[in-house]
């Protein structure tokens, strides 16, 4: 039976900001923990949204790619979509206005939140993180000129999170959200958007279930500045 | 099948560090993820002990109590205990060498462990938190003044985790352990040891399966100060 209550995270962010980039679980096992999330994949190779069990690479040529089972991600979170959970019809409202509206309507400040938004956005405007090469830079750097990408009157899917700030640094705290559209050749993460009419549907999640990759020596000699992470995380993901 | 790779955690240091004291999850409940783990009782009612299934109450008198299976726990963390895990034999030893010994010889840093220590101590010294009263302080007014107890050549078991820094405020960072005697008449968190003759086994946890209370209104509600959080559990915990 699917567990509709966990968030399922594969490595933490806190490793990318220390340019840990590299791919240490592959999709086809990710996907054995949930049918929608987000994340990156090898190399920080573009922005990845999953979606009804199909992991979507969107990457820096603006370029869509269903991604091979054996692709092997750095980082993602995931979890299985209660397709049966309360949906709220929204209409006229910008990025900011409903995470706003959704923290506070929700209380989500504590807890692990799954939030998916399906509709037609007047405006949505992502980015994407660009290939690296080793040796791998820091985040920071990694991030510093990302494609940008904007469409109009478009029709797809947000998925993303909503984390605790208690986990900034496994995570992103707050909101984290990526997008695909319905023709699957256009998203990333999002930047800002105006949603013009959609379905939005939050889902509670009491665990999160956080796998590290024991195995791989870069992660395992990483030293990690932790005085800084959320700092770099803040400038890199936002 | 039992899981060995995982730690289970309900609630979250944090949580005690704003006063959330209230127990949140049945004794039964949190069993039914690990044999072995440390936490404490509602209302921070001493330090709870898990050996072999058996979750012991050390309380501030000094008393050691088996808990009964509907006792409601606001924090701990729990695994299964890997019989078959290599031990390694120590002799002479006190708390801090073994520390050190330990997060060295297994570059324990950036990964989740768990540490179980058996033998004979020439020299054993605890504390145990007092029950606090509602309104709940602040775990670091709660924690101000707490009775420590000391035993000469006892034989008993340490039960803890190492956990990464990165983790820290949902959990310890670093290692955290309790002790409990054969007898099952002495125990509580350690301040300090000198270790006569034992084995010391370690394993190495690839997940904290993070659980929240998220249907606990104080807990939904709390505004914690997670500026603070990590030098408040170093101050209440160390």
């Amino acid at each position: 039976m699917k567990d509709l209550t966990t968030v399922y995270q594969h490595g933490t962010l806190a490793m990318l900001v220390a340019g840990l980039f590299e791919g240490t679980m592959p999709l086809s096992e990710l996907l054995t923990h949930g049918d929608s999330g987000i994340g990156t994949a090898d190399s920080l190779d573009g922005e990845l949204v999953i979606v009804d069990g199909k992991a979507y690479q969107v990457r820096e040529s603006g370029e869509v790619v269903e991604m091979t089972p054996d692709t092997k991600i750095p980082f993602a979170s995931v979890h299985y979509d209660d397709v049966d959970a309360e949906q709220t019809h929204i209409e006229n409202m910008n990025d900011r206005q409903l995470q706003e509206r959704l923290i506070k309507d929700h209380n989500m400040f504590n807890v692990f939140y799954a939030i998916k938004i399906t509709g037609t956005f007047s405006h949505m405007h992502t980015r994407v993180v660009p290939r690296q090469e080793k040796p791998y830079p820091k985040l920071t750097v990694a991030t510093k000129v990302q494609p940008e990408f904007e469409q109009d009157q478009v029709h797809g899917t947000i998925v993303g999170y909503f984390m605790p700030y208690l986990f900034l640094g496994a995570a992103v705290g707050g909101i984290h959200w990526h997008f695909i559209n319905d023709a699957r050749d256009f998203g990333g993460h999002i930047l800002d958007f105006q949603l013009a009419s959609g379905d939005v549907s939050v889902q509670v999640l009491e665990n999160l279930n956080q796998h590290l990759p024991v195995n791989n020596t870069p992660f395992r000699d990483a030293q990690m500045n932790l005085q800084q992470v959320g700092d770099e995380i803040n400038e890199a993901e936002h």
